[in-house]
């Protein structure tokens, strides 16, 4: 099914040369056809490929999340335990401009998944491949004795997690960002986890 | 001006009506009008209090951190250091229904607040006063010696807020919410930072 092939990576052309608009302007504030000729497309060019500007926000935070994982896989790759735990984390945190645009697809795709339930389950899904991503590390790590505080896995991987999606919101909403300070705020939850208690 | 104050009245009398209806069917998901004739008010009954359905959610969302602050404020009345803090988060945390709507209301506001000055300025008070607020119960703590992590009481402040933010996403786009998870990774962080480093 050639066409269809044809069909899809047209439209992941759109959706990459479009998605740091649609996060520089928000959802709200453009119109298809604005965001279309901002990107330099003609009036009606991204209509026959997403029939919303809902389904282009699916688009945009798919292809966000791909980005964010295939940096994640290049950056942990002979990487295990403690180092590849922080090497996930500083590929999710918003630790440079692109990294906050693409934050700021992440956040209207939340606000639009807490009403419908395809972009709910497709972000339940990443969230949990991360969640098990996250948990492996740690297991590596506490067998390397990197890890040595008295709280499980699962418990620390979900507080991970939260950590970093709270960053995004920090991040976005805040004042200039201190880059050096939201990774001080991850090295020093490693520094947390490592310690050993008496 | 008395016929301000009404104004305002009434104005929260609107939103503390409505504000649940667009928790559950999402800012996007209806009109003002279906908002009013939900809540059991006629057609017009918001236009003339709140000018766009931006301005109600501005409102909603001061309404519900208004609650949260009262609550707050209820919940740590009396008490300091560690067990301050706890009951802070435990305020936050959206740890039942109502607490889970309130966040329903907080994601979209973030998303608009992502692209809006004046919200982004708003919601930015409002997480410096809790920072502030955290900082001087962590800074008690240390002087009761219920916190002895090596990590600055600034940064654990900063842990622990974006660890309450990620929750409300988590819980909001999870599966079945399990209060008593959500609680376990507060009580196991405050865990991680009492415990004495070797």
């Amino acid at each position: 099914m050639p066409k269809i092939v044809d069909h899809d990576e047209r439209r992941l052309e759109l959706v990459d040369a479009t998605w740091r608009i649609i996060a520089e302007v928000g959802i709200e504030g453009a119109t298809m056809r604005q965001i279309a000729l901002e990107a330099g497309f003609s009036n009606g060019a991204l209509k026959p490929y997403f029939e919303s500007k809902d389904t282009l926000l699916t688009f945009a935070f798919t292809h966000v999340l791909n980005k964010t994982n295939e940096r994640i896989e290049q950056a942990v790759a002979g990487r295990n335990g403690l180092v590849a735990l922080r090497a996930f984390c500083l590929e999710v945190l918003p630790l440079d401009q692109e990294r906050i645009r693409e934050a700021r697809i992440v956040i209207p795709f939340w606000q639009r998944a807490a009403s419908d339930t395809d972009k709910r389950d497709l972000y339940r899904e990443s969230l949990q491949q991360w969640h098990g991503v996250l948990r492996g590390f740690l297991a590596d790590a506490r067998v390397a004795g990197q890890v040595n505080a008295r709280v499980d896995d699962e418990i620390l991987a979900s507080q991970i997690l939260n950590m970093l999606l709270g960053a995004q919101v920090t991040i976005v909403l805040g004042d200039v960002p201190d880059f050096t300070r939201v990774q001080r705020q991850l090295d020093d939850f490693l520094l947390l986890i490592t310690a050993t208690p008496t």
